[in-house]
């Protein structure tokens, strides 16, 4: 007998029939002894008509009543699932975010989970309930319905997987696991047995859109064996997991692209020091994170050209503080470029293998893609190229890593 | 400066611009320095979507899952409906059934309103804040949602009016009142401009839909005074009022009908006492109501006819109780009929003028329209017709009693 967390995506119950289809699913866990909560998401489609009508209803809205609105879509699933489950004779009920409760932060629209109380679902285990939780939502400390940002059913399972102490988190979607890069460009791209927390965390932060960023953090720290795996087959899928658990280290696991970036450069900078803090400064202000920053080495001493990118989405209002900051920030120009994509290549062991940087560029100079900025960590080497290159860039790498499917 | 409750049905809250509508309808009553409380039903069309999603997913489901999916559709509207009250600058927030709380009795799918809190809701009234009620909902003593029967939200919106002790009950609906008798019947219906609890009370439980009939008895225990009126023009609507109120009493105030019934007769059914028990204690036993009761008389003195009404989604399963229970029971054959619709005439006035009920029939007979059965009470009377003849019935009723529009 294990303890198991299941959560279903927005897919995975986007209709009545694919709701019975889940409870069938769940039924054979029940069946084979184990404990189950299931974490499920709301109908496909159901959060961005709910989103809509918020943003229709009111510009700057109220992000405590945003989450009395979308948070309505999770509810409705958590009730069908359960009656679907009662329907074939599986004890179960819906659980709400206020009523188990996991409590979260006051940060309406993208809070984080504080606690989960898990006494009474724990009991009713015993009694052969399955516990039915509704995603991507929680109470916060004014006694309001809180939620978790997009993808956030995603961390209301880990979390509860973690709070449970379940032997496993199995995060069923609409693809059958993790792959060496998106299958739907590099058509030999393979599903990965195994990756490390590490590996995945750069994946879902670097665009693979498989899994919440958050929600492998969480993994991580608590140390909650993650599985992804498709809800329309029964194939195994791919385990996210602790380093040591994996014995064949890949140098690179996987690539990653992201097209959600953008660029800007600030031409003939004064080169002194504080110029970074001068320039950086406003946009924080204005809650804009920057990722990449390159500076360029003085030619004369005096100025230096700058470039760092950002995410597409704050592009234009970038542009308008920087330039409203203009006369004391003292660049002679300034160009913006949305038409950029990042490329990562990803490995737990670029740790001890030297060259993996070195193999991405001459890669990407015999296609004659041209590197616009290169950042590093430990498990990981991006690079910003050209939008247009993106398929071919992908393809290249993909086959000089050796990831290609035989 | 007045305390009003204000309801709008779900059709008064369609779409987004029906909300933002109803967000500059109850601004004006800020605007004019009340405090105000609004109640609200799911975007019409929203709770028969969700309660077909429960009855495809189980058959015999489990009222308090189909709680949590049907209150879903006012937790939406009274998100909005907030964002929308703030978009126009009104402070507004929404509130839920477990927030406030309204606690309600265990009964989930038709639960009855024991209490509601309003100190906070108070508290707020005198920073200006409106507080947007959903509908339909309440808070059980298991500490689950529960709901309160289709129409709840009129209940809701009453009791709410109670607890808050506030002057006025607006109940905005797609009519513009309570009319004299269905006008897409019969075209000369007038609207009333007052009527009586106990009138609105046989109005609403002889098959006039604007008001869900327990809102009325609540209204009328309570001494809340209830207007119905229309979101979509600004003419003045039908006062639900004490008798006490009304000068002018009429005889007749309206003429309801109810096509929701279906009749049965027992033929040669034992005439000893206790037989009408013996045959009413099985469909009692299986929830099902009888409503009006004849029993002839005896011919041959060991055998009578027994006719009685009921429901007509009871009829199926009335028929298949009975012939279960035949044997006990002794009667000859079973005749049911489900095309026969009930009429009735409402009118305080009765109490103090006769010959009532001998215009009715007198009418009726005119028209060579039989009357199947008959039941009276102090303030109506209701008469059981072949359905075929029920418009013509209604029109000559309502010009009979000197109904009609001049």
């Amino acid at each position: 007998m294990a303890r198991i967390v299941q959560k279903f995506g927005g897919t995975s119950v986007r209709d009545i029939e694919r709701i019975k289809s889940v409870a069938r699913r769940v039924k054979r866990e029940v069946d084979a002894g184990h404990e189950v909560a299931v974490v499920v998401s709301a109908m496909a489609g159901t959060t961005n008509q709910l989103v809509d009508w918020v943003g229709e209803t009111s510009r700057l809205h109220d992000a405590r009543e945003y989450d009395v609105v979308v948070a309505s879509g999770e509810q409705v699933t958590a009730g069908l699932l359960a009656l679907a489950l009662q329907d074939l004779g599986v004890n179960a009920r819906s659980w709400l975010g206020w009523q188990i409760p996991i409590k979260t932060d006051g940060v309406h629209g993208k809070a984080r989970i504080d606690s989960i109380k898990t006494a009474e679902i724990e009991r009713r285990f015993k009694e052969g309930q399955v516990a039915v939780v509704a995603g991507f939502q929680g109470f916060g400390p004014d006694n309001r319905i809180t939620t978790l940002g997009r993808g956030g059913s995603d961390t209301s399972a880990v979390a509860l997987a973690a709070a449970l102490g379940a032997e496993r988190c199995d995060i069923f979607t609409d693809v059958d696991g993790v792959y060496t890069t998106d299958p739907r460009i590099v058509a030999k791209a393979r599903k990965l047995d195994k990756i490390t927390y590490e590996e995945m965390l750069e994946m879902a932060s670097q665009g693979a859109k498989v899994l919440q960023t958050r929600s492998v953090e969480l993994a991580m720290n608590h140390g909650v064996r993650v599985q992804v795996l498709s809800s329309f087959s029964d194939a195994p899928g791919t385990l996210v997991v602790d380093e040591d658990e994996i014995v064949e280290k890949q140098v690179v696991s996987g690539i990653a692209y992201s097209r959600d970036e953008a660029k800007i450069t600030l031409l003939r900078v004064a080169d002194r020091p504080g110029v970074a803090a001068t320039i950086f400064g406003p946009l924080a202000d204005n809650a804009i994170n920057v990722d990449m920053i390159v500076q360029n080495v003085s030619e004369d001493g005096r100025t230096t050209d700058l470039t760092f990118t950002l995410a597409k989405s704050d592009l234009a209002r970038a542009v308008k503080v920087l330039e409203e900051h203009r006369a004391e920030l003292g660049f002679a120009a300034l160009k913006p470029d949305p038409n950029v994509v990042k490329i990562s290549v990803i490995g737990v062991g670029m740790r001890s293998h030297a060259g993996v940087a070195k193999k991405m560029f001459r890669t990407l100079a015999d296609k004659g893609i041209n590197i616009q900025v290169i950042s590093t960590s430990e498990i990981k080497v991006s690079v910003l190229i050209a939008e247009e290159y993106t398929e071919l860039a992908l393809r290249a790498l993909h086959t000089a890593y050796d990831l290609d499917a035989a």
